[in-house]
């Protein structure tokens, strides 16, 4: 693979309609038109000044969807939606206009009923078998990378999430879950799987920023350090974990006794419709609470709550109450509350992964990307959860990188 | 001196019948008798195991104090006030009557006429010189050593905020401030200076627990560097600023740009009753807002407010509203409430002070303790005002001083 | 019946070891010692002066538990959890150790198996019939008006909530009522059914202080009337839905649209830890929910979430999320935390509701006492919700029976 | 004067170009087709239907600034800064223009350093005698009413609020206010009295929604009864009051001592930015804080504070502390966080403040009126501070208006 940064990177997205990969989109033409700043992307920082990254300005997208929708219907609804000013749509609709042809159908199989109900007529189910669902998701990314004449595609998962996939032996390794694939095992999958298969099979960076457990799988991972694609997941850390992350390590190192920690989230957009169903608010329950014992070193009363609330739309809203124990045994608390945008938050994020992903795939860093583990509520590969060691790795790659790159 | 640990230390308080005093002495005595455990003391946790600091059970108290109260009747009086169990006082009684005899009567000059009002007819004031009120803090000090033969003595200042001094050119050079004192420029100084002059006189290592600025002036700390006194302030960190040093670098490594940080401090103790004085409040409202421009690079609109309300007591309630800005120009917010105790957060680290400084003191470290900084609010000698990265600087230490105490 | 007022009121819990029965115990001795005021007492309100109500210090106490627990132990544990001066505690006991002998054991008939794991090995259960049942507990409220010489005794139900109990045939009419309980046909009541029952053929006024919807059945209502008894309930109104309740009408006043009401409830004492399972959280959630329509005339997104959390004890702690919409369409939010001691909170209104009840006693005032509305979540025989509403019932019958009173 | 509803209603704004009078505007505007319903007025309730209440579609708007805009400006920034949807204003742009010519140099007279530092050149000060301020006053009026063939004005005060003015003699009556204003007395009345002095001269209904205490004085509520003129002040309550004069008589009818209430108020709009000066802040804070001693009889710890945050722009946000004492002594809390945008839940009730003195104008009810207290902070002749109460004097005074209407 050449080493030189091509003019254009591909972004290719899982849940193309969706809340943050329209906000990815809007918010990359806007730079581009000079419309807004750069705000909440971490690759704008110093530190990362002089990697080489590709700039927003230069990223093409695409993606799947399993609703039929434009980019440009999706951005007119999201926008009006979140009061985001209309003056900047405007200057933007030719751009999602572009997009257009680079929507293909997307897959649910065995994605759970919430997820299925929101599907079209077309989406390929059951009656289509892995392989061909496989060989048909490759085709949707050789055929953008050769028509927009990519070197790099990366593809980043932004779907619903699915509910948690139980844990089967083919999942471990690559020969076992290719004979799974073979042999059409539809049970043992779901969607978020074929499209990381897919993914990888291409040579493309894949990111999973939801939580669903399906979608990286060890057999994948495996997979990915084989063909030297880099990967990473799970969950991006947008909000109130993100918090968590970072206050929960001044409890540690006050010694002060954590007696509880209750999260409680009210959210209205189609994360919050999804994940109002129990089977897939279980997977965010796992990503978003496993943080506390890993800390702390002991496991104290912890619970997360998502409950969806239309009204709210994309404005997340979450109230912590934490409980602790101090000196003479008393107890004291700390409480806070979140109000953000759940896609605004994300979006920025996502261009962060696309670079970064961008930058391992040429310098040939394959398999996990634990550098990035600031990015995910339960980054794969990684025990560490405190949100300033998780930037410090980010941080001492970024300054490695940095010399490396100044000696090739 | 003496490099092994003697079996004693001392402990003197500059406000010996305050809450935060009475919380010391009260904790100490308790987990001598196994009546509540360590939680609170940083110095409990494992890094620190290795670095043979004395033992609180092993620590003598004594004091200055402006009002006449006996230690007994401060206990008693605090318990009430903050519902702690009768039950820990009963057992504790005669070890606070103990320390009766070792209550001095403190200074008051120049502390400004809230802190004035409070002290009792016996309060040396402008009457006696600086030169006389120095010579009876020493032998306050050496007459409480000799007495209960103690090695080291460490002198800890918890006494109300003072209005902030304005600096002179007599602060800067030891000769120049010792002249100031022979001349009994008494406006020059203010008690709190006396107090930490006596200390370093004494050898004693000294701990401004309190905002006053007029503590450790640069006059001082020369002369503990000279004179190998251990030596740190300004002004405990507890509550408020303590989340805010943990959450304030979150925005800036996600690159979100901070627009306003209001902080809103109301509580009802001695402390509120002094700062609901203008000029007192002042040196309290610098300390805790000089961390936004050092940390971000940039100053955002930032304001904290501290209010007298009685009823709270000792239960400092701290609401903070951080506005800031994502992508897209989106604002979002983020708030928090803290209710704590502020004696009962203050105590366990006066503690770790008072053990961290007789370490120091053993091990001939003079000057200021810049490894302390995670202990306050504005720590001398150091720009570093995140909090995690403070206390990599004190588990670094802890980890160096357990090596090289292996050598020893 | 004497419409004197007696020496003497009995007051008869239903829960006598619990939070609320020992606060409202634990308060009244203490107030008969001078050691605490009537705060919280709405019956102490200049309003209620002339209406002839006997005093908190004239009552005797007794009751029914499944615990095998002395009023003092409970006392002792009360005090000690939710940190209250054990001075006062110390001056009591001599008055808790009287009530012992009066606690009697109760009965958990199909209560649930939450509360059955509660319940000693003594407590009657199937094996007893339902009409030995009820002919014990009227045993014991005989017993325990005799041996004290009481006129009326008002029997409170504290007890833990039982799940919701289904509508049947025979909860509707008197004489099927009886027939079931003769037949022996356990599943169509619940043990709070046969307290209420028992209470009413005794002549006692029955306070339903729970969401227990077994309690007062339209067919023990309908016999209180025949009988002349005053009853009334359900659920005491103490914290979040007294907020609410004051609180909605606002929003209706001024003719803002109420789109979410979303209420968050964390809790750690023994109804907390009943209301942890899901079947008696059921009964709980209907009091509290029923409020939004019957007082904005439409139904906005509303959820009532109730969560064990057991470090808060009795610290009742609830976040309320109140999303409005205003003109051109602009949204925007109320929040509301309260924090409660949830005994402390019920314990004076059940003296009031004592107090008041045994008024309409003497006044053979019988059936559902509807002027009682504002004590209750889901006061029975009400459409009015609106607090203040419901407080100017309350005044305005201490009004009428004031003049009443002064003719008699 | 005609008895008769007439075609159209005038209503001239002091203050034209701030956000409240645009939002009104642009909500009349926006009303009129179609673009957004009438939520916020109170007027719209069923209780106000059968009183012949005029329209808002059928308001014609002028009014006095000191700052040079038109009304589109203001409109735009206020969209813009407020994140309201830009199609409405698309679409009312053409009614925002016709308001233009009807916008007329205000007076600055004694407004305070703040204010006046607000005003353009032109502005009318000191060299202008106050009896020719109030002339040319009353031409802008008379012009307004006769190009527009009205037959009533209502006159709306919305300027920023003005220092307190002290009490003098010649506030008192009629003939010494007129002798001030013949002398010129410039520093015994401030520009508000200017404008309220021309608007009931004129005959012109006339509102104080600010604070200023100058514009009602009494001897101009003397003039409005003696010319059957109807006014009424002052402050219009919007948010926190709101919410603080629902929740206050809570406390008191459940006899639940309120220790302290500590109200915090952060906004960013010109409001706040003219608050910021501590001599204009004090007009508000006495009519925010009178309401505690009113409902409760006595006076527990209350202040309000109010900081200017300017990246909050319109969107206040308030942070209320309760600390209450309850049964047993035990001190409880209840916060409430108010997050609105002032402008938003202001112009509704503006319109029904028209709506409403227009009616009382047609019904020749001049002096104030005191049925509206439940619009004012401090409604001036009432002593009535429950919201509640207040609610229910309008209900009443609305269904005997619409008796009396039906009569007539």
């Amino acid at each position: 693979m050449n080493m030189d940064k091509t003019g254009k990177t591909g972004v290719f997205f899982i849940g193309a309609s969706g809340y943050i990969a329209t906000a990815v989109m809007a918010g990359a033409l806007a730079i581009k038109k000079g419309l807004c700043d750069r705000a909440g992307m971490v690759t704008e920082l110093p530190a990362f000044s002089g990697l080489g990254l590709i700039d927003p300005e230069d990223m093409v997208f695409g993606g799947w969807d399993i609703r039929p929708s434009s980019p440009l219907e999706s951005a007119q609804n999201y926008f009006r939606n979140s009061q985001l000013p209309s003056e900047i749509l405007r200057q933007i609709e030719g751009g999602l206009i572009e997009v257009s042809p680079e929507i293909c159908q997307g897959v649910t199989t065995n994605c759970g009923k919430a997820i299925e109900s929101l599907s079209s007529h077309q989406t390929p189910g059951r009656e289509m078998t892995l392989a061909a669902q496989v060989k048909k998701l490759r085709k949707d990314l050789s055929g953008f990378r050769e028509r927009n004449s990519l070197d790099c595609v990366a593809v980043v998962n932004l779907a619903s999430t699915e509910p948690p996939l139980e844990h089967r032996p083919s999942h471990e390794r690559v020969d076992e879950f290719e004979e799974c694939i073979a042999e059409d095992r539809q049970d043992e999958i779901r969607a978020s799987t074929l499209y990381s298969y897919a993914a990888v099979l291409e040579g493309c960076p894949y990111l999973n920023f939801t939580p669903s457990n399906a979608a990286l799988l060890p057999a994948i991972v495996k997979l990915a350090e084989t063909k030297c694609v880099p990967v990473m997941g799970d969950d991006g850390k947008t909000g109130e974990t993100l918090v968590k992350s970072a206050l929960l390590p001044m409890f540690l190192y006050r010694n002060l006794e954590v007696l509880s920690w209750e999260g409680f989230n009210i959210l209205g957009n189609m994360d919050g419709q999804i994940l109002n169903d129990p089977e897939n608010k279980e997977s965010k329950i796992i990503t978003k609470d496993g943080i506390m014992g890993k800390v702390l070193g002991y496991n104290p009363h912890s619970r997360v709550h998502i409950h969806y609330v239309p009204s709210l739309d994309d404005q997340k809203t979450a109230w912590n109450f934490i409980h602790f124990k101090g000196f003479l045994g008393t107890k004291m608390s700390l409480q806070f509350i979140w109000q953000g945008y759940d896609s605004v938050l994300a979006a920025p994020l996502v261009l962060d992964l696309v670079r970064l992903s961008e930058l391992s795939n040429r310098r040939s860093e394959g398999g996990l990307m634990k550098h990035l583990a600031s990015f995910f509520k339960a980054p794969q590969g990684v025990d560490e959860h405190r949100f300033y060691e998780q930037a410090e790795m980010l941080f001492s790659y970024a300054s490695l990188a940095d010399i490396k790159g100044a000696h090739t």
